[in-house]
Protein backbone atom coordinates (compact mmCIF):
# COMPACT_ATOMS: atom_id res chain seq x y z
CA UNK A 1 0.00 0.00 0.00
CA UNK A 2 2.61 2.35 0.70
CA UNK A 3 4.81 1.35 -1.56
CA UNK A 4 2.40 1.99 -4.11
CA UNK A 5 1.68 5.70 -2.33
CA UNK A 6 5.03 6.35 -2.92
CA UNK A 7 4.75 5.30 -6.74
CA UNK A 8 1.54 7.67 -7.17
CA UNK A 9 3.51 10.39 -5.83
CA UNK A 10 6.48 10.29 -7.98
CA UNK A 11 3.90 9.53 -11.14
CA UNK A 12 1.87 12.96 -10.06
CA UNK A 13 3.74 15.06 -12.15
CA UNK A 14 3.29 12.99 -15.42
CA UNK A 15 -0.32 11.58 -14.22
CA UNK A 16 -1.87 15.16 -13.15
CA UNK A 17 -1.23 16.47 -16.41
CA UNK A 18 -3.69 19.80 -16.16
CA UNK A 19 -6.48 20.03 -18.34
CA UNK A 20 -5.90 23.80 -18.07
CA UNK A 21 -2.39 24.48 -17.84
CA UNK A 22 -2.61 28.19 -18.18
CA UNK A 23 -4.70 28.37 -15.01
CA UNK A 24 -3.10 26.13 -12.80
CA UNK A 25 0.37 27.71 -13.80
CA UNK A 26 -1.02 31.34 -12.53
CA UNK A 27 -2.55 29.73 -9.37
CA UNK A 28 0.97 27.75 -8.69
CA UNK A 29 3.01 30.82 -9.45
CA UNK A 30 0.76 32.93 -7.10
CA UNK A 31 1.37 30.52 -4.67
CA UNK A 32 4.88 30.19 -4.77
CA UNK A 33 4.71 33.96 -4.19
CA UNK A 34 2.58 33.53 -1.48
CA UNK A 35 5.56 31.64 0.00
CA UNK A 36 8.32 33.78 -0.57
CA UNK A 37 6.39 36.89 0.77
CA UNK A 38 5.97 34.60 3.78
CA UNK A 39 9.79 34.28 4.09
CA UNK A 40 10.59 37.71 3.66
CA UNK A 41 7.80 39.96 5.16
CA UNK A 42 6.22 37.49 7.45
CA UNK A 43 3.25 34.85 7.69
CA UNK A 44 0.45 36.92 8.92
CA UNK A 45 1.98 39.84 6.20
CA UNK A 46 2.20 37.23 3.54
CA UNK A 47 -1.71 35.88 4.24
CA UNK A 48 -3.01 39.59 4.48
CA UNK A 49 -2.05 40.07 1.09
CA UNK A 50 -3.09 37.05 -0.97
CA UNK A 51 -6.34 36.42 1.29
CA UNK A 52 -10.29 37.46 -0.68
CA UNK A 53 -11.76 39.23 1.52
CA UNK A 54 -14.50 36.66 1.87
CA UNK A 55 -11.64 34.17 2.88
CA UNK A 56 -12.56 30.78 4.79
CA UNK A 57 -9.84 29.82 7.65
CA UNK A 58 -10.34 26.74 8.23
CA UNK A 59 -7.52 26.33 11.22
CA UNK A 60 -6.50 22.70 12.33
CA UNK A 61 -7.34 22.10 15.72
CA UNK A 62 -9.56 25.21 16.23
CA UNK A 63 -12.96 26.89 14.89
CA UNK A 64 -13.37 27.80 11.70
CA UNK A 65 -14.15 31.73 10.87
CA UNK A 66 -14.68 33.89 8.11
CA UNK A 67 -13.27 36.88 6.59
CA UNK A 68 -9.88 38.98 6.00
CA UNK A 69 -10.40 41.01 8.81
CA UNK A 70 -10.73 38.40 11.53
CA UNK A 71 -7.73 36.33 10.02
CA UNK A 72 -5.75 39.59 10.51
CA UNK A 73 -6.92 39.60 14.42
CA UNK A 74 -6.23 35.94 13.88
CA UNK A 75 -2.45 36.05 12.66
CA UNK A 76 -1.80 38.97 15.78
CA UNK A 77 -0.77 36.59 18.08
CA UNK A 78 1.26 35.10 15.42
CA UNK A 79 5.31 34.09 17.23
CA UNK A 80 7.74 36.22 16.38
CA UNK A 81 10.12 33.50 16.49
CA UNK A 82 7.48 30.98 14.06
CA UNK A 83 8.16 30.27 10.68
CA UNK A 84 6.13 28.47 7.99
CA UNK A 85 7.63 27.41 4.95
CA UNK A 86 5.79 25.72 1.91
CA UNK A 87 5.79 24.20 -1.46
CA UNK A 88 2.91 23.64 -3.59
CA UNK A 89 2.85 20.39 -5.39
CA UNK A 90 0.22 20.43 -7.74
CA UNK A 91 -3.70 22.33 -8.71
CA UNK A 92 -6.30 21.85 -10.97
CA UNK A 93 -8.52 24.65 -12.07
CA UNK A 94 -12.55 25.46 -13.41
CA UNK A 95 -12.64 25.14 -17.30
CA UNK A 96 -12.58 28.81 -17.56
CA UNK A 97 -9.96 29.36 -14.99
CA UNK A 98 -11.48 31.42 -13.13
CA UNK A 99 -11.34 29.07 -9.80
CA UNK A 100 -9.31 26.52 -8.49
CA UNK A 101 -7.19 24.81 -5.92
CA UNK A 102 -3.30 24.25 -5.19
CA UNK A 103 -1.94 21.74 -2.67
CA UNK A 104 1.40 21.59 -1.18
CA UNK A 105 3.34 20.57 1.74
CA UNK A 106 4.34 22.87 4.63
CA UNK A 107 7.09 22.92 7.30
CA UNK A 108 6.17 25.09 10.58
CA UNK A 109 8.83 26.02 12.68
CA UNK A 110 8.63 27.44 16.35
CA UNK A 111 9.66 27.44 19.42
CA UNK A 112 7.54 25.70 22.63
CA UNK A 113 7.40 26.88 26.03
CA UNK A 114 10.43 25.23 27.16
CA UNK A 115 12.34 27.17 24.95
CA UNK A 116 12.37 23.77 22.60
CA UNK A 117 12.19 24.21 19.38
CA UNK A 118 9.02 22.17 17.35
CA UNK A 119 9.15 21.54 13.59
CA UNK A 120 5.83 20.18 12.12
CA UNK A 121 4.71 18.96 9.37
CA UNK A 122 1.95 18.94 6.77
CA UNK A 123 0.39 19.20 3.78
CA UNK A 124 -2.30 22.22 2.54
CA UNK A 125 -4.72 23.05 0.02
CA UNK A 126 -5.74 26.64 -0.33
CA UNK A 127 -8.75 27.32 -3.05
CA UNK A 128 -8.20 30.27 -5.27
CA UNK A 129 -11.04 32.94 -7.54
CA UNK A 130 -9.61 35.10 -9.99
CA UNK A 131 -11.10 38.72 -9.04
CA UNK A 132 -12.20 40.85 -11.39
CA UNK A 133 -8.66 43.16 -11.55
CA UNK A 134 -7.22 39.26 -12.62
CA UNK A 135 -5.44 39.18 -9.35
CA UNK A 136 -5.68 35.41 -7.81
CA UNK A 137 -7.04 35.74 -3.57
CA UNK A 138 -7.49 32.62 -2.21
CA UNK A 139 -11.16 32.04 -1.05
CA UNK A 140 -10.25 28.55 1.48
CA UNK A 141 -7.04 27.77 3.72
CA UNK A 142 -7.10 24.31 5.18
CA UNK A 143 -4.95 21.91 5.95
CA UNK A 144 -3.47 19.37 8.38
CA UNK A 145 -0.53 17.09 9.68
CA UNK A 146 1.30 13.91 8.43
CA UNK A 147 4.94 12.96 9.20
CA UNK A 148 8.05 14.46 7.27
CA UNK A 149 7.73 13.21 4.31
CA UNK A 150 11.11 11.59 4.48
CA UNK A 151 10.21 9.80 7.60
CA UNK A 152 7.47 7.73 5.16
CA UNK A 153 8.94 3.61 5.01
CA UNK B 1 -12.33 38.09 18.89
CA UNK B 2 -14.22 34.71 19.86
CA UNK B 3 -17.46 36.63 20.01
CA UNK B 4 -16.49 38.54 16.65
CA UNK B 5 -16.11 34.70 15.41
CA UNK B 6 -18.87 33.40 16.26
CA UNK B 7 -21.23 36.52 14.87
CA UNK B 8 -19.21 35.75 11.65
CA UNK B 9 -20.35 32.38 12.03
CA UNK B 10 -23.92 33.27 12.59
CA UNK B 11 -23.92 35.94 9.90
CA UNK B 12 -22.85 33.04 7.63
CA UNK B 13 -25.76 32.18 5.53
CA UNK B 14 -26.76 35.81 4.94
CA UNK B 15 -23.19 37.37 4.22
CA UNK B 16 -22.32 34.50 1.90
CA UNK B 17 -24.83 34.50 -0.50
CA UNK B 18 -23.35 32.91 -3.41
CA UNK B 19 -23.02 34.37 -6.59
CA UNK B 20 -23.69 30.91 -8.53
CA UNK B 21 -26.05 29.31 -6.11
CA UNK B 22 -27.63 26.82 -8.60
CA UNK B 23 -24.23 25.04 -8.71
CA UNK B 24 -23.46 25.38 -5.15
CA UNK B 25 -26.89 24.35 -4.57
CA UNK B 26 -26.17 20.85 -6.66
CA UNK B 27 -22.86 20.43 -4.83
CA UNK B 28 -24.37 21.28 -1.29
CA UNK B 29 -26.94 18.58 -2.16
CA UNK B 30 -24.59 15.94 -3.63
CA UNK B 31 -22.70 16.58 -0.46
CA UNK B 32 -25.84 16.03 1.92
CA UNK B 33 -26.98 12.51 -0.36
CA UNK B 34 -23.03 11.74 0.09
CA UNK B 35 -23.52 11.70 3.79
CA UNK B 36 -26.79 10.03 3.65
CA UNK B 37 -25.15 7.36 1.75
CA UNK B 38 -22.50 7.20 4.43
CA UNK B 39 -25.09 6.90 6.75
CA UNK B 40 -26.88 4.06 4.95
CA UNK B 41 -24.11 2.00 2.77
CA UNK B 42 -20.96 2.55 5.39
CA UNK B 43 -18.65 5.48 4.70
CA UNK B 44 -16.09 3.49 2.57
CA UNK B 45 -19.12 2.76 0.24
CA UNK B 46 -19.99 6.58 0.14
CA UNK B 47 -17.04 7.83 -0.49
CA UNK B 48 -16.33 4.96 -3.43
CA UNK B 49 -19.30 6.42 -5.13
CA UNK B 50 -18.54 9.92 -5.19
CA UNK B 51 -14.83 10.41 -5.57
CA UNK B 52 -13.44 11.18 -8.90
CA UNK B 53 -10.79 9.15 -10.49
CA UNK B 54 -8.11 11.43 -10.35
CA UNK B 55 -9.49 12.22 -6.36
CA UNK B 56 -6.92 14.04 -4.14
CA UNK B 57 -7.17 12.19 -0.60
CA UNK B 58 -5.17 14.20 2.25
CA UNK B 59 -6.08 12.65 5.20
CA UNK B 60 -5.28 14.01 8.46
CA UNK B 61 -2.12 12.99 10.47
CA UNK B 62 -1.24 10.53 7.13
CA UNK B 63 0.59 11.25 3.59
CA UNK B 64 -1.55 12.31 1.12
CA UNK B 65 -2.16 10.14 -1.83
CA UNK B 66 -4.25 10.20 -5.51
CA UNK B 67 -6.87 7.88 -7.10
CA UNK B 68 -9.94 6.43 -6.14
CA UNK B 69 -8.60 2.85 -5.93
CA UNK B 70 -5.61 3.91 -3.84
CA UNK B 71 -8.35 5.30 -1.48
CA UNK B 72 -10.42 2.07 -2.08
CA UNK B 73 -7.61 0.29 -0.59
CA UNK B 74 -7.05 2.58 2.12
CA UNK B 75 -10.51 2.33 3.43
CA UNK B 76 -10.14 -1.47 3.77
CA UNK B 77 -8.64 -0.42 7.04
CA UNK B 78 -11.93 1.32 8.36
CA UNK B 79 -13.17 -0.14 11.82
CA UNK B 80 -16.66 -1.57 11.25
CA UNK B 81 -17.84 -0.02 14.52
CA UNK B 82 -16.69 3.47 13.55
CA UNK B 83 -18.99 5.85 12.22
CA UNK B 84 -18.84 9.23 10.45
CA UNK B 85 -21.43 11.97 10.01
CA UNK B 86 -21.20 15.18 8.13
CA UNK B 87 -23.34 18.63 7.35
CA UNK B 88 -21.88 20.79 4.85
CA UNK B 89 -22.61 24.52 6.06
CA UNK B 90 -22.03 26.06 2.51
CA UNK B 91 -19.97 26.46 -1.13
CA UNK B 92 -18.57 28.28 -3.59
CA UNK B 93 -18.44 27.54 -7.51
CA UNK B 94 -16.59 28.78 -10.64
CA UNK B 95 -18.74 31.15 -13.00
CA UNK B 96 -19.74 28.16 -15.26
CA UNK B 97 -20.59 26.43 -12.29
CA UNK B 98 -18.40 23.42 -13.42
CA UNK B 99 -15.84 23.75 -10.33
CA UNK B 100 -16.58 24.68 -6.76
CA UNK B 101 -16.35 23.47 -2.80
CA UNK B 102 -18.30 22.67 0.03
CA UNK B 103 -17.39 22.63 3.49
CA UNK B 104 -18.99 21.52 6.74
CA UNK B 105 -18.41 19.58 9.94
CA UNK B 106 -17.90 16.04 11.33
CA UNK B 107 -18.10 14.02 13.91
CA UNK B 108 -16.01 10.61 14.12
CA UNK B 109 -17.60 8.17 16.43
CA UNK B 110 -15.50 5.04 16.98
CA UNK B 111 -13.92 2.37 19.69
CA UNK B 112 -10.41 2.63 21.01
CA UNK B 113 -8.16 -0.38 21.70
CA UNK B 114 -9.67 -0.26 25.28
CA UNK B 115 -13.14 -0.70 24.02
CA UNK B 116 -13.76 3.03 24.82
CA UNK B 117 -15.93 5.19 22.55
CA UNK B 118 -13.63 8.15 20.98
CA UNK B 119 -15.98 11.46 19.90
CA UNK B 120 -13.77 13.64 17.37
CA UNK B 121 -15.06 16.81 16.00
CA UNK B 122 -14.00 18.63 12.68
CA UNK B 123 -14.15 20.43 9.57
CA UNK B 124 -13.93 19.19 5.55
CA UNK B 125 -13.32 20.89 1.95
CA UNK B 126 -14.72 18.93 -0.24
CA UNK B 127 -13.92 19.82 -4.13
CA UNK B 128 -16.10 19.08 -6.71
CA UNK B 129 -15.59 18.53 -10.22
CA UNK B 130 -18.65 18.50 -12.34
CA UNK B 131 -17.80 15.27 -14.88
CA UNK B 132 -19.45 15.29 -18.78
CA UNK B 133 -22.09 13.18 -17.56
CA UNK B 134 -23.22 16.39 -15.47
CA UNK B 135 -22.50 13.77 -11.96
CA UNK B 136 -20.62 15.92 -9.40
CA UNK B 137 -17.71 14.15 -8.10
CA UNK B 138 -15.45 15.62 -5.59
CA UNK B 139 -11.50 15.98 -6.67
CA UNK B 140 -10.22 16.71 -3.05
CA UNK B 141 -10.70 15.66 0.55
CA UNK B 142 -9.30 17.44 3.40
CA UNK B 143 -10.23 18.12 6.95
CA UNK B 144 -8.76 18.60 9.99
CA UNK B 145 -9.87 18.65 14.03
CA UNK B 146 -12.14 21.26 16.11
CA UNK B 147 -13.20 21.50 19.57
CA UNK B 148 -17.03 20.50 19.24
CA UNK B 149 -18.74 23.06 18.41
CA UNK B 150 -21.34 23.64 21.34
CA UNK B 151 -17.83 23.95 24.01
CA UNK B 152 -16.82 26.92 22.06
CA UNK B 153 -17.13 29.59 24.55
Amino acid sequence: MMKSILGALVLWSVAAAPAFAGAVEDMLETDRAFAAMAQEEGVPAAFAAYAAEDVRMLPNGAQPYMGRELMIADFADWPENASMTWTPVEGMASKKGDFGFTWGRYVYTGVNAEGEEIVAHGKYVSIWRKEKNGDWKFVVDVGNSNPAPEETP
